[in-house]
């Protein structure tokens, strides 16, 4: 079956065709800056490529010439947009309505739209992609995946924040999480390189341009660092994660800001960009610390710091981990963050192997050392592949 | 030599008259409702008590009054005003100015008038207490003893918040901590009974209305749990503590309040109170959950969670721990939360002796089992003390 997945953004859209029987992505692409001017970047296997420079109004345009290097161009894979059988959307919030992936209908549109404002620029993009499939391929069916879902399982004790408790029975304020998608493939995978063990204590360290931590216990995520919003939790690529609220008052006086305007700037100008100066590119901040630039080692050093007590605090709160995995674009490529936020830790009984750290793959590998208690993973994400298998779940074959 | 230690609040006043040589409190009271109506509750060893009820409009009469109940009435432990060798003030906010304690000048509280910002209830607070002194005790010296100067030693990556660098340098927005007297006395105490050991990593775990924990590493602070404001880190009375920021605008349209008032809600309706909606009085909370109340129940789960995970986080930012030390009103007394923040860390060498830690008393003491790698202790802590102790290191014998 052949899953077209779509990840839309306010003005981007990331795209796979994926077959289900083999897992394989045939086509892939990223389109940008859409209603600015408008970049889409095709690639079929890793040979073909095009890149278009041509103005896309909305995402409908977007999606049209999505089709065209699917169908028509140089590039195409299939002959037709009917040889699509279904189209998997990420969505990022499902709220508390969402608890696994679902077939779209407008039932479903309707409760996704009711969420917006937990997620304004997100939940708006993901309703659009919605509706313009169901223009441009008429008659597939659409599936929604949702970011939260996998967070559904966290008990009250770690979903609810210490506010006044109407202020989640009314207006549904909670933990709800992100990266599910990611977090739930990572950790099955770490289950079955466990050998299938029962009880499992796992942390998942999604370090990408957006980073959550997530502790899954017995397969189920227990508790994870973003919170009602992505800002939660760890220092992002441009998000200051975990600070005090009472820094939003303080900031609106010194910086003439009104709030939004204030988490805009904690969410857009902040976490690695804002502390170093340099970049929100890790790459970049550890080239320049590496040149001796004091602020983007003091940068790196929070970065680690605070993954590793996260690790801790989630091997606390499940009495022990059996294995941290490492994923995403840092997580999976960066010896230096995987080994400082595991440096140390000995005491209880996590040891990484250096030298196993520093091979670089595309492949699940162990990089914890013989005698360490718990087993430390570097193992790939594929969000694309979770959601064109959910789809291909609820669809059926075509 | 005769300290009288102050803590004035925005409508409170806390004070001790406090014997140097013995270390003895002599005579302690509260002054609350200043400016509402007026209480004043006095107390002289285990056996004198007296309490006012009459109107203070501000706190010129209530020091006035404190003065006479102990110099004049039957509750009278000296016998002038004149036996006063100094007065030791409790300052919240010190900044990056005040590493230490200092002999208040007028350069000094014009230094405090410009923290204001930081600490606004409080430093005016602090500051009107100096100026009553100064005129109802011509001649005597005065001393600042400031709540944020024993975490000044942290190092950059623990007290900067990931946002962009101009804002520390411009603004001093960072993480200063609070009841730096309190980990300063119970974590050298802790260091006496570790056999004053070198190289030492101690957590202490100040939990009373306010609560905040702390790395001490080596004597010094490395990390605490709270931040630019007393806001941020544990669940409190009536404060939430970690919070994702983005809660803010969220909250602001549900419930049409500006920023500050959010930050107000945040602060005094949120926490155990607004958790459980019984009260910010932990012992109300056990008792109902006792009772079997669900909401009481998972409020302690949360609280205790919470002391568990930042445990383990500081443990995992020293590489280990030598002493978890328990203090002020909820660390000395509830031996229910004690066991339940240690519960299940026998994997990281901390376990806690079930029988020890029920047994009550005034006086430090160990509650780890024979064969935990941590020691834990109890260990009653006293602010008053080192106030008058700064006081007196400053001023010498008067």
């Amino acid at each position: 079956m052949l899953v077209l997945v779509l990840n839309a953004g306010s003005s981007s859209l990331k795209y796979q065709l994926v077959d289900t029987k083999t897992g394989e992505a045939i086509a892939s692409g990223l389109v940008e800056r859409i209603g600015i001017d408008g970049i889409l970047k095709h690639e079929v296997g890793i040979n073909k490529k095009l890149t278009f420079e041509i103005e896309m109004p909305t995402h409908k345009e977007a999606i049209e010439l999505v089709l065209k290097t699917l169908t028509i161009y140089e590039t195409k894979v299939i002959d037709s947009i009917d040889e699509i059988d279904a189209i998997g959307h990420r969505v990022v919030h499902g709220g508390e309505n969402f608890k696994s992936s679902v077939i779209i209908t407008e039932k479903v549109i309707k409760q996704i739209e009711e969420l917006i404002p937990l997620a304004p620029l997100h939940n708006s993009a993901n309703i659009l992609g919605m509706r313009i499939c169901q223009e441009l391929i008429p008659g597939k069916p659409n599936v929604a995946v949702f970011d939260t879902a996998f967070h559904q399982t966290m008990p009250p004790e770690n979903y609810l924040y210490a506010v006044p408790h109407e202020d989640y029975t009314k207006f549904k304020l909670r933990k709800y999480g992100f990266h599910g998608t990611s977090h739930s493939y990572v950790s099955k995978e770490a289950i079955k390189l466990l050998g299938n063990k029962k009880d499992t204590k796992i942390i998942v360290c999604h370090l990408g341009n957006g980073s959550s931590l997530c502790a899954v216990r017995d397969g189920k995520s227990l508790c994870t660092t973003m919170g009602l919003t992505p800002l939660e939790g760890l220092i992002m690529g441009t998000r200051c994660g975990d600070i005090d609220a009472g820094v939003i008052p303080y900031l609106m006086g010194k910086k003439n800001m009104d709030p939004h305007q204030i988490i805009d700037y904690l969410n857009k100008k902040s976490g690695i960009l804002g502390l170093s100066g340099i970049s929100s590119d890790l790459r970049e901040v550890i080239k320049a610390a590496n040149d001796g630039d004091k602020r983007a080692k003091t940068t790196i050093k929070m970065l680690c710091n605070k993954i590793k007590r996260f690790i801790c605090s989630y091997a606390g709160l499940m009495g022990g981990v059996d294995a941290i995995c490492f994923t995403a674009g840092i997580g999976e490529n960066s010896d230096l963050i995987r080994e400082n936020a595991c440096s140390d830790l000995d005491f209880m009984g996590i040891v990484l192997d250096k030298e196993k750290n520093k091979i670089r793959s595309k492949e699940n590998r162990e990089i914890s050392a013989e005698d360490s208690n718990t087993k430390i993973f570097v193992i790939p994400t594929n969000e694309e592949l979770v959601i064109a298998q959910d789809t291909y779940k609820l669809i059926g074959k075509g």
